[in-house]
């Protein structure tokens, strides 16, 4: 089961090396990973996704919480938060492909950023699995190049992380 | 000066810790970092942005591409590559700011995603420093939650990073 862990610290130089640490020595694989500033100057939030089970989530937090610099682990679900990815994906944009992948970046809400020298960038924002099935229709021409974010997570209503 | 290099890697445990652990001990500190999957199976893609002038540049590339895993690393700027990043706002939503609120995500062209208990999350993706003036724009109500993906970047072009 895929599980989400939004962490918030302080923007110090080794926050990185130590939780990149804590899920290596115990053998749990990064699934993606966002880092980036939040609403309260000099503090970073982390947001992890991973592969496991309550016990190996549970044994995460626990440890995590323990890490210098960590000043709060939440964890969010479908059910209690949203969650979004963004991505953008460079497809072969030719005259005999180009009105299908108008069709299908119209169909999943994507948009066509850059078009250069027979090449499109596509964007993306996620919502309930759109990237994938994006992705796999666009898989029928031709995938130069795909780069995700990695999910973000937010508690619906006035439920913080802090 | 901000730097942004896309690096690629063998999806394997440790690769986290290790290109952390590059930036520790040279005391370089990441302002942003995004992991994810990529269009190869097995091998994911770091963004991570910096400041740094050439010479630290040129350090952390000749660094990183000896780390185990790390298989290529690109530099993005302004010039060669379509630079993106995704936030989720929220912010307390209330009967005497909502027409405001609602005027400055239309202007912003950002997104109401979800309205609950009195808070709503905005969702924007960057574009020319847009994420950090709709926030400014949104801080004279209360701004109760922000999260960034951090950058990501691609190339235009048929140009990849592989």
């Amino acid at each position: 089961m895929q599980r989400m862990l939004s962490v918030l610290v302080d923007d110090k130089p080794g926050v990185l090396s130590r939780i990149g640490g804590l899920f290596y020595r115990r053998g749990y694989n990064i699934t993606s990973l966002t880092v980036g500033q939040t609403e309260i100057p000099g503090k970073s939030r982390f947001t992890v996704t991973f592969e496991g089970d309550e016990a190996i989530a549970e044994q995460i937090r626990k440890q995590a919480q323990k890490l210098i610099n960590v000043i709060k682990i939440s964890e969010h679900t479908v059910k209690n938060s949203e969650i979004r990815e963004y991505a953008l994906i460079k497809v072969g944009f030719t005259e005999e492909n180009k009105t299908e992948v108008y069709h299908l970046v119209d169909f999943y809400k994507a948009k066509i950023i850059d078009i250069l020298d027979g090449a499109a960038i596509i964007e993306i924002t996620e919502e309930e699995g759109r990237i994938d099935k994006l992705i796999e229709r666009l898989s029928h021409y031709q995938i130069l190049e795909l780069v995700r974010t990695g999910k973000v997570a937010m508690f619906r209503g006035k439920k913080t992380i802090k």
